[in-house]
């Protein structure tokens, strides 16, 4: 099946919209209007819609889910094309990660994943260059690479002379040392002119490069505190980080487990969904969460309703939808205000086979900032996925030889692009935008705001999650949430089919 | 409420059997002939079986948990004297476990941990001690035992010249490179033997007492695969490890968490459940799994039936049990072998506040190995927690004066104990050992025969899992793999309560 969503390029066909997923979900409903009213209406299927819905269904709760898209994943979700995997969205996981890796043990898909680095042989080198003069590259083996990212990231995160375990001990509670607060409102610019004299120029374009991959903003309006949060999850180390970041993703793509957590509750029979089905607003009649019914409103006007709403809409988009009561103030403006993560991510399919161990850093010059060789297409071409940030933003489909001058400029004269395939977050109105990343003091004002109850409407999302905030691991974080709390307070509603 | 489980000893009143724990559970039954036959039958309330009787009453199945104790948690359980929580056998929890982790979030308890060191004040160094003569105590910074034992471990794992990682790239498929089956049929004193060169005499005894403390078992039937499991686990590095294995603990124990599986599965509606109550027999039908009941009989002659079994009985105790069909030759010959932690951990409270951030190894002479400062109780003493393993075995209730002098012996003349409180894994017929720790080579023979179904009856434990083996991660694990596959089975057989 085909997506609308995603762009792929080729020489031959140039760029078209809409890219073959596993995620599609044909037909797109299973319901009739006899079905109303429902236990609980989850708005969104990406990994928090899917935990929530599949937690309630199993739990024996009459579910409807509401999607805008033609597919299941949200802001996760891979493209087969020609028979090789394509992360369009969030892609690594890691042991380490709690929730997704339960999630990947309890589906029997412990050994479906598949390392992205492989440092074996052709162009094994790390390709650093901070000038747009093609001649001045500087090359170095991903020893080398590691030891300048590591040294870089230990003199950033180092604030307390114990590498961020004292000021952040309990990550999950991240205010646990009151004094985290102040590096929570820092961004990455303030941390990096307290460091400047430590670092390296090579050192610091890394840092910036990497620390810019991971918030796909800017150094300014990016929160130092939540790349700490980032490294104390990841075990306060650089190994622990490039292990849990951007290590290990799923041989046959993220659709493929996406798939589970919905295969699972559709099994349960108490599922009925609704895609394509963006939502206009959602209104709760006394809003005390009491039992009386939540209404959702479709864009096309149809209305559902149910006992309790489970919406998992993000952060940059839930201004969008018309809340009846409205939106708390800490809601409301953290959606006006938005994460700062306008990250370009695009894959390209590369004629050098060479290119497979190649890592590279083209910083701050070039609109793709950061790319690795991530696998081998069937055909034996090298895929390279690229990420630009809203530093030196780029819109990929705008004008496609721009992308490609980008992607050129990784490691000039080295290959011809073959294919290129990418999501354009930033514009797609469902995301307005990739993964969470907080602005300077954005946790500090927002987290628990963003957490709280709204009368029979729980919001859940990555976005706000405790532990693996912006990750699939997070997503299922705080879908776990939303449907335990429902499913406690429904029980006693219903009347417990009690056999004892 | 007091459970029969474990010993408490104090000057004043010596010795006396059973210690209060909240995982107590009063009245010890609440079913009626009635209530038969059941969807399910979990034997064995631990970690694993709390988990599969949440996950299966959530699903709406009416399950009948049998556990022989009087008391939830099996291998993992806390007493609380005098306001002060005492873990009697599994202790510690990280957010790099995560089936554990998981649970951990979804009861909201990722703020209720409190770190095991405290290295701020006091007597705050390690102490090492190879030699019965008191006065040979080596003593060091914790920085320095923490180098100790890094490079000791860095020497025992780096089989590949990249720490573990090129032979155990996936831990949860333990023989995804085949050639891992050598380590595993290696035992630590096989390991030792081909590094003993490079080790320093302080490095190998550090590096023996830890590795044979994650054992409990003795240098030559310890299988060093088994810690190379460990160590992948832990992210292949000695930071992890300490992290992982021994940091953080429950700040009220951890009854208080088995107490949440227990409380959600109660609140159904869908458990019975009776306590001192352990198993003879059980036997299935056809032993094909269609359905017919399988009946499981207590050793009071009781009777009760179910269409499945998940049977969570350890290892080393599940010979003692009779099933009909018999167990697979894989399984039996498992069982009869047992796995070898015959480890003896005893808590003292020593009337001396400075060894809150002490550290101390005495070995191999003494009896109780390892011991660490891990708390201050209500009166200002500190509880020392002391372990020994079967290299040099001490039954602590047979010779209370033999305990004292081995706990004496960490510290001579530092302190005087107030009270012991332990619990005798080794003699305890419901565990016959501690966690799991692997012969070599047993990992390779039975792991997947130990993993089969038995017809009707599922086999799951933590002593199985693929994860965090041995651990309350990997209990978790397992109860979770065995719900879902009795779901799944009897969804259809009983038929979906379709809505749509």
């Amino acid at each position: 099946m085909t997506s609308r969503d995603g762009y792929q390029w080729t020489p031959q066909a140039g760029l078209t919209q809409g890219v073959p997923s596993l995620g599609v979900i044909s037909p797109p409903t299973n319901i009739k209007d006899t079905n109303e009213p429902w236990d609980v209406i989850v708005i969104g299927g990406g990994y928090c819609g899917l935990t929530a819905t599949r937690d309630l269904t199993v739990a024996g709760f009459k579910t409807l889910l509401l999607e805008a898209r033609d597919r299941i994943g949200g802001r996760s979700w891979s493209s087969n094309i020609d028979g090789y995997p394509y992360e369009m969205g969030g892609t690594w996981v890691h042991w380490h990660q709690a929730h997704v890796w339960r999630e990947i043990t309890r589906y029997k898909m412990s050994n479906a994943l598949t390392p992205s680095f492989n440092f074996t042989h052709g162009v094994n080198h790390f390709q650093l260059r901070t000038s747009p003069n093609a001649s001045v590259s500087t090359y170095m083996t991903h020893e080398a690479e590691d030891d300048l990212l590591r040294t870089a990231l230990h003199k950033l995160t180092n604030v307390d002379g114990n590498n961020g375990r004292t000021i952040l001990p309990f990550p999950h509670d991240v205010f646990h040392v009151p004094e985290f607060r102040e590096y929570d409102n820092m961004s990455y610019a303030d941390r990096i002119s307290q460091i400047q004299d430590e670092l390296s120029p090579n050192e610091r374009a890394t840092l910036e490069a990497f620390i810019l991959l991971c918030s796909g903003g800017k150094l300014e309006n990016s929160s130092f505190g939540e790349f700490l949060h980032w490294w104390a999850m990841s075990g306060y180390t650089y190994q622990g980080c490039m292990d849990c970041l951007i290590s290990y993703k799923f041989r046959d793509g993220q659709s493929a487990f996406a798939r589970q957590f919905w295969n699972e509750a559709l099994g349960t029979g108490r599922l009925g969904y609704v895609f394509d089905c963006p939502v206009a607003s959602v209104s709760d009649g006394d809003g005390d969460g009491s039992g009386s019914d939540v209404r959702v409103t479709a864009r096309d006007g149809r209305v559902h309703a149910a006992k309790r709403v489970i919406c998992t809409i993000p952060l940059n988009v839930l201004s969008g939808i018309r809340f009846s009561p409205p939106l708390s103030a800490i809601r409301a403006s953290a959606a006006q205000a938005g994460h700062v993560n306008m990250c370009t991510k695009v894959h390209a399919e590369v004629d050098n086979q060479a290119m497979r161990s190649w890592t590279g850093i083209t910083y701050p010059f070039n609109k793709l900032c950061y790319a690795i060789g991530d696998g081998t297409t069937p055909v034996g071409n090298t895929h390279l996925v690229c990420f630009g940030t809203d530093a030196n933003h780029l819109q990929p489909e705008e004008d496609v030889r721009e992308t490609l001058k980008a992607v050129g400029e990784l490691a000039p004269g080295a290959f011809e692009v073959k294919m290129l395939v990418f999501h354009n977050w930033v514009k797609d109105e469902f995301a307005k935008g990739a993964w969470f990343f907080s602005r300077p003091g954005m946790v500090s004002d927002c987290l628990e705001g963003l957490r709280e109850r709204h009368g029979g409407v729980v919001f859940a999302n990555s976005d706000w999650a405790l532990g693996w905030r912006s990750f699939i691991d997070g997503a299922i974080e705080e879908g776990t949430r939303a449907a335990r709390m429902v499913v406690e307070e429904l029980r006693p509603e219903r009347g417990v089919r009690a056999c004892l």
